[in-house]
C-alpha cells in the first residue's frame, strides 16, 4: 500500500487550453526519467474511436519522452500491463470505462499491479475509478456495468470537474446537492470535490492536494468545507 | 397500450415560483373531476424524509381537490395502488427511486396497472422512470439498483431538465455531449431533452409535447434537432 503511486487529475484540458496542458509539470515529475513504457486506457472513449484515442495519447505522452501501448491494441492486454512502467487511464465516460475494465478482465489485473507499485495516472474518469465505487461521477449511464465498484486504491470518492456554477435560471440539482445526497446514502464514505485544474497525488504514503483552487470536502454529519492545496490530506486515507 | 395514459413533466418547479405551479392547470385537465385518490411514490426523495415529501404532495393536490396515500405510509402499498384513481411519482434521485421500486415490487405493480389503463403522473425522476430504462437519468448514482431497466411505457428516453447551457470556462460536458454518448452507445433509441416547463402527455394513443419551449430530438444516425409544442410526436411511439 505504501509503495502505491497515484496521479489523480480531475481534468485533462482547461477551456482553451492545449490537451494535458495544465498538468504537465506534474505528469512530467510523477513519471519521472525512467517510466517510459506507458499501458493506456482508452476505454472512456465514446465518440472518439479507441484507435483515435490512442494516437493523440501516444503523441502527446511521445513529447514527454514516453512510449505508449493501448489496451485495445494487444491481443493480450494483460501481459502488456505486465511490461509497462506506469499505467494510463484516460477520461471520458465513467460507465463505459468500468464496463470494459470489467470485460477485458484488466479491473483485477490493474488493481493487482498497482497496489504493487506499479505508477497510476488517471484524468477524470480515470481518476473517478481509482475511488471504491464509480458512484460520484458526472457521466451519463450509457451502458450497465456488471458493478458499480472499482479499483478502490483509495478509500473516499473523488467528483471531477466539481463545480457549483449553475446556469442561471436552471432548477435542476446543483453538484453540492448531488454529493449532499450523495454522503446521505452512503455515510460512511467522504467526497472530495476536485476542481478542474486540481489534481491529488499519492506516493511514500502521503496524500497531496495541487492546483489552484480549494477542493471541497463533503462527508455526513459535517459541513462541507474547503481544503487548500498544500494542506493535510492524510486524515482521508484513515 | 391505446388505455394507457401518461403526464410526464421535465421538472416540478420554475426557479422562483411555487411548487408545481407552472404544471397546474396540466394537472387538473389531466386528473379531471374523477381520479380523487391519488397513490404517491416518494422514493425519490433523499435529503427529504418520505414523510415531508408526502405531507408537501399532499397538501399540494389537495389544492386540486385530490386525496392521497403514500407508499411508505402503508404496509401493502401494492393493494393501495390497487384503490388508487391515478399513481403520481415524484422527482428526486432517479437512482433511489429506481432502488426502492425494485426493493417494494412496485416496478412492477405499477408497470401492470398502468398499462391497464390507471393514469400516470410524474416529474423529473418521475417522467424518466417511464422509459425504458434510467440510462438518461441527469442524477448521480448514490446507489446501485438491480437493474437499470424501468416502467418502460415509452419506447424513447426523456431527459429531463435539458439545457445545453454550461457555467463560463467549464471543460465538462455539455449535457448534448452526454446524449450524443447515450445514442452512440444505443443507436436504437431516441432521445427527447425535455426543457424545464415542458411535458409529454399520452392519451387515446397520441403523444403531445406541451409547454414553451422546443424539445430536442436525438437519435443515432440523425442531427438532432428541435421539435416545437404542438408537432406530433407520434411516430416516436412506432
Amino acid at each position: 500500500m505504501n509503495d502505491m503511486r497515484l496521479l489523480l487529475l480531475s481534468n485533462s484540458t482547461m477551456a482553451g487550453e492545449p490537451w494535458l496542458g495544465w498538468p504537465e509539470s506534474h505528469i512530467r515529475a510523477f513519471l519521472g526519467a525512467g517510466l517510459r513504457r506507458l499501458f493506456f486506457v482508452p476505454f472512456a472513449g465514446v465518440r472518439m474511436s479507441w484507435d483515435e484515442y490512442a494516437r493523440m495519447a501516444r503523441e502527446r505522452l511521445g513529447q514527454l519522452g514516453c512510449s505508449l501501448v493501448s489496451a485495445h491494441e494487444t491481443t493480450d492486454p494483460i501481459g502488456a500491463l505486465g511490461e509497462a512502467h506506469a499505467v494510463v487511464v484516460g477520461g471520458g465516460n465513467t460507465w463505459h470505462l468500468v464496463n470494459e475494465l470489467y470485460a477485458s478482465g484488466l479491473m483485477a489485473s490493474i488493481r493487482d499491479r498497482v497496489l504493487g507499485g506499479l505508477p497510476y495516472l488517471g484524468w477524470s474518469a480515470g481518476s473517478n475509478v481509482a475511488c471504491p465505487t464509480l458512484m460520484t461521477t458526472n457521466d451519463m449511464p450509457v451502458v450497465q456495468p456488471p458493478s458499480f465498484k472499482t479499483l478502490g486504491f483509495l478509500p473516499f470518492q473523488i467528483n471531477p470537474h466539481f463545480t457549483d456554477a449553475q446556469p442561471p435560471g436552471h432548477g435542476g440539482e446543483t453538484r453540492t446537492d448531488r454529493l449532499m445526497e450523495f454522503i446521505e446514502v452512503n455515510p460512511g464514505v467522504a467526497v472530495v470535490g476536485l476542481p478542474e485544474g486540481d489534481l491529488l497525488r499519492f506516493e511514500g504514503g502521503n496524500l497531496q492536494l495541487s492546483g489552484s483552487r480549494p477542493a471541497r470536502l463533503f462527508k455526513k454529519g459535517k459541513e462541507p468545507r474547503d481544503v487548500q492545496p498544500g494542506e493535510p490530506l492524510d486524515f482521508l486515507m484513515a
